[in-house]
């Protein structure tokens, strides 16, 4: 990892998840010193997670042999929509949680300043410095996987925009009318390219009496298909699997497209669990973006897989928290 | 005009068109004090513009009674595509320009730095400190003209990308397999709502024999056929003529909504020609904007018009003297 010397001492980042909290310690080169994970009591209701929060921050403090006073901040990324401003979960349905104000229940508790931001935001922030964005200050991470969000770099910032949605890309809507997004509208990027879009187009050509190797693995149960599990057939050689994963790689890669015309970025960066899939679908992403994004910038825009792999959430809440925004989201520092 | 003080001293902007120079000098508040214009010698080359241009310059400066030296920076709004870091002019059709290195030629002439930028940037940027963005930070400006273009100013500054053709909102991709786009792909928004396509549209509908008032102010030639006829005919009722503008209106407010849902924008500034139609479009594109963009932000970004009119690309050129990206942009700072 590379030297990041904006500030001396020691920071914690916190990778919230629905099944497990990933929290760890880093130096001020953002090199992990000690790391400790708990499975997430999320049925416990959001008191307990935080008190299991608060523990794990305690505990890799504890396992560096640092002071709590040596830590500068702490970065923590969570499931979202969030209020970056005033750090509170507006609603994170995997954990069941409502208006949650997070930053300051743990701020309050532990006195370090706390600073909160979303998975997509987070794993841009962390290929930005520590994987595939190296070297660059404009990029666009893409998460492909059951959904589909984005986080954008700009002059080697996370831009959150007017509101701290900035991003969603998944919601851009590519073919009107088109199929019915979990949003509410219809032809939505997510809802003709994600895994769960994957996997509706799976169990519609079930239906339809198509014959794949999809339903067998999936124990003849079409409600059991997963796009994981029509990724496993199409590894087998499954044709309709390799169909389906094909046309989600097409929008995919017209999705990016229109992000390359309006935001010019140096690197796409493709995370997420059907990313994994890369040696079948990211010649298809890639050709797609160069033939439909504006010519002279189609050509030279680079385009790579994640490089961080399962760390990078706690590697992007560790970069929140070393090189926090500038106009203070901490807790207490109301953005506008 | 709301006071600006980050510098003392005077600055030039230069409004670049194919028809005219429109050249201001203003004082540090970015108030104007004298301004030029004069028909430009396209077809004589860009030495002859080049020196028209120069021209413009001293005669502003004599005119508010100012001295050479007072002058800071000169900031120009040329037709592109451009090279914004070194300052030349790769390609402007409708100047017959190539390569030409117009910041330098201009800025060894008069002894200032010299900034250049597009049409677009510098209209997003006059906006934003003089029209209907004051007192926001996260802007879209998109000019709805013969073509479609785009200006991004993000946390109060343009926004220009990896190689400085960042908010070619007119080249994402609305309809795959579209109409053909004049950068040769098929789909783009440009394709579908400019007001090239508005009059592409109405030709084929007057050559399979609709019956419009557009044929007739048109002097029943459809070669003859523009949007700004279209427009008139649209004013007199004529249904066909308000048919194609709404159609191009919502195209329009579908690929605003995209731009919405990436870039949660407080507000999207509409100028160009075509939005001259607001009262009749206006309605159209909000509606559209709101209906198809991200829940949660569709209802809360602010649509509005320029405000500054015919001025724009004149005070949008001051605004960047007055203001030149962090990253040195003026000729001699190679950008990256």
């Amino acid at each position: 990892m590379s030297a990041m010397e904006c500030m001396v001492g020691y920071v914690v980042g916190i990778d919230l998840g629905g099944t497990k909290i990933a929290t760890g310690i880093a130096d001020s080169t953002g090199a992990l010193i000690s790391r400790f994970t708990v499975p997430t009591k999320a049925f416990a209701g959001h008191e307990v997670v935080v008190r299991q929060i608060i523990e794990t921050i305690y505990q890799v403090i504890h396992d560096a042999k640092v002071n709590t006073d040596e830590v500068k901040a702490i970065g923590i990324g969570s499931p979202g929509p969030l209020d970056t401003g005033t750090g509170v979960v507006l609603g994170a349905p995997n954990l069941g949680w409502h208006n949650v104000p997070l930053a300051r229940l743990i701020s309050e508790e532990v006195g370090i300043p706390v600073y909160l931001d979303n998975d997509a935001n987070l794993a841009a922030l962390g290929e930005l410095r520590f994987g595939a964005g190296r070297g660059t200050k404009n990029m666009f991470y893409v998460t492909w996987s059951t959904g589909i969000g984005g986080g954008i770099i700009m002059n080697g910032q996370v831009y959150r925009g007017g509101w701290g949605s900035a991003g969603e890309v998944g919601h851009m809507i590519m073919v009107e009318g088109g199929p019915l997004c979990g949003c509410g509208k219809r032809g939505c990027l997510e809802a003709l390219a994600s895994g769960r879009a994957i996997a509706r187009r799976a169990v519609e050509k079930v239906k339809e009496g198509a014959r794949t190797l999809t339903l067998t693995l999936a124990g003849d149960d079409p409600a059991a298909i997963t796009a994981a599990i029509v990724g496993k057939a199409a590894l087998r050689g499954d044709r309709l699997a390799v169909e389906l994963l094909e046309e989600a790689a097409h929008y995919l890669g017209v999705g990016l497209a229109n992000v390359v015309a309006l935001l010019d970025p140096e690197v796409v960066v493709i995370g997420g669990g059907v990313s994994q899939l890369k040696d079948m679908l990211f010649p298809i992403v890639i050709q797609t973006i160069r033939e439909n994004a504006v010519k002279g910038v189609s050509e030279r825009v680079r385009v790579a897989a994640v490089e961080l792999g399962r760390d990078v959430g706690l590697i992007g809440a560790i970069c929140l928290a070393l090189d926090p925004p500038y106009h203070g989201q901490a807790f207490g520092n109301i953005r506008r």
